[in-house]
């Protein structure tokens, strides 16, 4: 059979990371380069016992086995509009709160609803590499926006949105991944603000918003233009990923198509593992368990920048995130990260490269970024100090 | 904020069922509209032993809530190409296996590699609602293609396929959705060649075939063009649908493209799910369940065919399914199905009229489809007389 592929398959190509983690997943590997939160912080039992309770419980557990509403399970959604009123301020019905297979899904029809071939999405420069995979099948023009430490450049917003057909601007305002870096709270208001005359709708991501080490983010952007403001949550780095559960939460001028878009994907996300995350959640739980996972990584964070400051040399430098699992690295002009990598693995480390992690077309090839979650604190002396000594060799002799 | 939505929401709408289905959720409804497994079938206690051993199971039970390939686990992946060989004579391996969030899952991926705007993707008049969702995004033409007792009329392929940039051709070939048929063991063959010569690759949906109730199925469409045909299949009906796990069996030359789709669309299924189902069915539990579904679902038609003979004006036909689920009924023609379901809704009876089914225009206003699966045998009896009730009511007067 001769297969005749759609246009959009062009822009759909096998992840870069993904073939890095391959390499990276041999034993003796110390890999700084995945995104797998620590699986000490999954708690099993409590989940063992969850779960015996959903099915357990006679007509409603052979309702955690039946199809369901595609807009997810009502008490989960009751859940999630409460919880996000009392973390983030913010303000919305159960009604607006879409129940997705991660929030992965949630870029997915994010860009089903809202992009058309050829139309423009802004995202900050780096940006998440998984969301420029969700956004690519439907076509769109990419345009990177410039960012400092307090954020992406109002200025950048105004000039990418003028004159293009612009859908939305995809932002992580906490502890990016692959940045570690935040949008200030100053820089907060001047985004949404330039977004808003600019007439681009904001897509907020926040899976790390909650693995804060030492205060609260900042209010969210959702929270200051809830009605051009779709908001992504999930329990994948709080409870666990393997879950897939995530949100969406949308005004209620988009929300019916998103939930269309939904029902067409895979009419819902799995009736089971709703019913399971509300029963672990419902008690409050997170707030006696998130505070276990920011201890844990806020430590292996410190011991990444101690062994940083150790082992580096001093044209290297590198971000000192407040929160969330990731670290990014600058090195010296003239060393390509992507094949230091070479170097890495063969002396026992990874890392991802920070290449993909920029759209349209300004990416910097001596950027790579740094798991600190996956790999415990005596791995990630051993696996920074062996990283320098790749970093030293490659060093452009002065 | 004024929201830009994208040309393909335009093709995105609720769906009829979906709100026919608020309706008849009401109490004291005998319901035949929805196609929800009878919950008496899942096979919940077993469900609880086997996540306590996948969950108890140490580190392993903790690869059950992480991150996992996109591609699927490996051992389940193994499992369907074995299954699939054993039921079908499909030869397979596992590594053309992509595991799915439901076989919804699998149509949207398919839709996503294969359809452009304005391509035409042929499907059997009437076809399963929830495909035509899944495609429409991706914005195909739609050509309809009839069908007689024995399935696809393989002339009608042809003519479809001619001059059009024709995608795929759309087939359920055991006790479709809605209709009830299965295509018959002798067209199977000119229906494979038919498509091969116009250069269309078959999309084989299959989630009812393991439902027979006298004699399993012909062979499978995949196995008589295993390279020119894309596999669906799916756990909902045979274990349980809440719990959304699918698989998409493809051809080397596709599979590359639809496991891209799949990363982007959530990453991957739930390990959990994955795992669950593997750990329920990997010593041969469906060869021992499945029999007690089919014994159950035969008896519920057997009691809707006896219903309908009882009940029915003489002017009425219907289909008399080998399997499956759903049994097809033509009205006289004068009956729109749409208005007769207030009246039969009035009178505590509710079903799907058939005219959502039909895509590319030849929608027959006066059949329906009526679930034999949801209700009981004594609900059966009662609601196909109040069927009936409302039919008479109706009848055009001679």
């Amino acid at each position: 059979m001769n297969w005749k592929f759609a246009r959009r398959t062009a822009a759909m190509n096998p992840s870069a990371i993904r073939e890095i983690l391959k390499v990276t997943e041999r034993p003796h590997i110390i890999s700084f380069a995945g995104g797998l939160p620590s699986p000490a912080t999954f708690p099993v039992e409590r989940m063992q016992e969850a779960i015996d309770r959903v099915l357990g419980n006679g007509i409603e557990g052979r309702r955690a086995l039946q199809y369901s509403a595609s807009e997810g399970y009502g008490p989960l959604r009751e859940w999630v509009a409460d919880h996000l009123h009392r973390t983030q301020g913010l303000a919305v019905s159960p009604g607006q709160v879409l129940i997705t297979s991660g929030s992965q899904q949630g870029l997915d029809l994010v860009a089903k609803v809202l992009v058309d071939a050829g139309s423009t999405v802004l995202v900050e420069s780096p940006t998440y590499l998984g969301a420029l995979q969700a956004f690519a099948p439907m076509e769109p023009r990419f345009a990177g926006i410039a960012c400092d430490d307090d954020g992406p450049d109002p200025a950048a917003i105004a000039a990418a949105a003028l004159g293009a057909d612009a859908r939305f601007l995809y932002l992580l305002p906490n502890f990016q991944n692959p940045s570690g870096r935040s949008i200030a709270a100053g820089r907060r208001q001047a985004v949404v603000d330039q977004a808003l005359q600019s007439g681009v709708p904001i897509i907020e991501d926040n899976p790390y918003g909650e693995l804060w080490f030492d205060a609260p983010p900042p209010p969210c952007l959702a929270s200051l233009a809830p009605d051009a403001t779709v908001y992504l949550g999930s329990v994948s780095k709080t409870l666990a990923p393997g879950l897939r559960l995530g949100f969406v939460v949308a005004p209620t001028a988009l929300f019916p198509k998103l939930l269309q878009a939904k029902q067409a994907s895979d009419l819902h996300t799995a009736s089971l593992n709703q019913r399971l995350v509300h029963e672990v959640i419902r008690d409050g739980f997170l707030d006696r368990h998130v505070p276990t996972i920011r201890a844990l990584y806020r430590s292996q964070r410190d011991a990444m920048l101690r062994a940083l400051e150790r082992h580096m040399p001093d044209d290297v430098a590198w971000t000192r995130p407040a929160g969330g699992m990731f670290l990014w690295l600058e090195l010296p002009a003239g060393i390509d990260a992507t094949s230091l990598l070479d170097d890495a693995v063969a002396l026992g480390v990874a890392f991802v490269p920070g290449a993909p992690f920029f759209a349209g077309g300004d990416a910097r090839v001596s950027t790579l970024r740094l798991s600190f979650v996956t790999a415990g604190a005596a791995e990630i002396e051993r696996g920074i100090a062996l990283l320098a000594q790749a970093v030293a060799a490659r060093r452009p002799a002065t």
